[in-house]
C-alpha cells in the first residue's frame, strides 16, 4: 500500500496517512527508549519481530473476538491498521508487580498480585504518562465511566488470552501495555503492537527475562531474547 | 490525663501512651513541613489551632452519625483520642484539582472535578506516599473489598458533611486528607486531625487560599490565616 504523509513518530514506529483515509501504515523501527527516554539505543531488527510478532498475536486475539486494527503485514516492518481515535489513557495489565511499580511501592520485583491489576495511565510523554486513577478517569472526563467498565472487561479478555497464549509457550506474562480506540464504526478496537517492547515475559523454566528489560537493565543478548520471543510466538 | 512513654514523633504530632491501653493522647506541634519534609519551619501557634479546630471538627462529624477518635481536649496543644489500628493507606478527598496532582496530570490549579475524587496513597513517608489504584491495594491486600467501598462510603459521607460545613462559613473546602483506623471493637473509625494542615480551603469571596498553601508557597500571612480559619470555625 502507498503512503502518503507522516501522521506521527514515536520512539519505536511511524504512522503514515495512505489513500484510504480509513486505513494507516504502521512503520516498525529499531530504535528503543526506556525510562522515560533517558536511555536510547537501538535493537537490530526489533521492528521486524515486533511487526510479525504483533501481526500474530492481533490474528490470535481477532480469533477470539477481540476487535483490533490490524488488517494486513505488507513487508518485514510494515502493516496496514485501522485509523482510530485513540482514547487519552494507555491500560496496563499486571499479574505481577514488576517494574516502575515494584519500586514505586518499595516491592519485591515480580511479587505476587492477590489479583490481576488493570491500571491506566494519562498518554503524555510531556507528562511522564501519569497514573490515573477510575476517579482521576471521571472527573477529568477523560472517559465515561460506562465506556471505562467496557475498557476494563474487554482488557480483561486480552489479559486472559494472552496469558494463556505465552504460557502454552512456557512463559509467564508479568505485564504489558495496550491501546484502545474507537474504529470508523465506534467500535472499541485494540490499536498500537504487542511485543517483547510493550510486555514483560519471563520464562517459566528458568525465570530469564525475555523482554525489553533486557535493553533497559543491560542484560545481555538483547536481540537474540527479541527472535527468541518471536519463535516461540510462530512455532504452533 | 498522664502520659506515658512516646509511642510516635511525626512531622505535626506526638502520640502518647496513656495508663488506659485503650486510650492515647495526641499533642499537635507548630513545626510544619511541605513537599515531603523538602521544606521545614515553624507556624506559631499552629498546634494550638489545630488542635482546637481538630476537637471542634470531631464533635461536628460525631454528631452526624461519623465514628471519630476524639474523646476530649485536654489543653491547648493535647487531645484524648481512642487508640486505633490505622488502615495502611491515607485517604484523599478532591472537590478540585489542586497541588501536586494538578501539576503531575498538567492541569491549572482548582480545575473542576466533574464528580468529587476519592483518592487512596500509602502511608510511607519514605515512598513518599504514592498514590494506589483501588486494584493496587487489592492486589497486595492492604484493605478487603468490602472495607474498601466502606471506607469510600464513610468518606463521602465526611466529605459531604466537611463541604457544607466550611461552605456555611465562606470557605470552600477544595481537598483534605484523612486517616482511618479501627477502634477496639473493629469499627471503622476516623482518626488523625483535621485542620490547615490537612486541607486546601479557598475564600468563597476573594479566592484567598486559607490553609498550609500560604506557608507551602510563601504566601505570607500564615499565623493569621491560621486563626482566621479558627475563628470561622468556631463562629456559629
Amino acid at each position: 500500500m502507498e503512503t502518503r504523509e507522516q501522521l506521527y513518530e514515536g520512539k519505536a514506529k511511524t504512522l503514515y496517512a495512505t489513500d484510504d483515509p480509513r486505513l494507516l501504515v504502521q512503520h516498525f523501527k529499531d530504535d528503543a527508549t526506556a525510562f522515560n527516554a533517558q536511555k536510547r539505543g537501538t535493537i537490530h531488527d526489533k521492528g521486524v519481530v515486533n511487526n510479525r510478532m504483533s501481526e500474530y498475536l492481533f490474528r490470535y486475539l481477532e480469533e477470539h473476538g477481540i476487535h483490533t486494527h490490524f488488517v494486513e503485514r505488507t513487508d518485514d516492518r510494515r502493516m496496514v491498521v485501522q485509523r482510530l481515535t485513540m482514547l487519552p489513557i494507555e491500560v496496563i495489565v499486571r499479574n505481577r508487580i514488576a517494574g516502575s511499580l515494584a519500586k514505586r511501592l518499595g516491592v519485591a520485583e515480580g511479587t505476587a498480585a492477590k489479583q490481576r491489576i488493570i491500571e491506566f495511565s494519562l498518554k503524555s510523554d510531556e507528562l511522564g504518562d501519569p497514573l490515573l486513577t477510575d476517579d482521576h478517569i471521571l472527573a477529568l472526563g477523560l472517559v465515561e465511566a460506562a465506556e471505562l467498565a467496557q475498557v476494563k472487561e474487554v482488557t480483561g479478555r486480552i489479559a486472559d488470552l494472552l496469558t494463556a497464549f505465552f504460557a502454552e509457550r512456557g512463559l509467564e506474562l508479568i505485564d504489558f501495555k495496550i491501546e484502545l480506540g474507537h474504529d470508523a464504526d465506534g467500535r472499541l478496537t485494540l490499536g498500537d503492537e504487542i511485543c517483547p517492547d510493550t510486555m514483560r515475559l519471563w520464562d517459566m523454566a528458568t525465570g530469564e527475562k525475555k523482554d525489553k528489560d533486557r535493553f533497559r537493565h543491560d542484560l545481555g543478548d538483547v536481540e537474540e531474547t527479541y527472535q527468541e520471543v518471536l519463535a516461540r510466538v510462530l512455532a504452533d
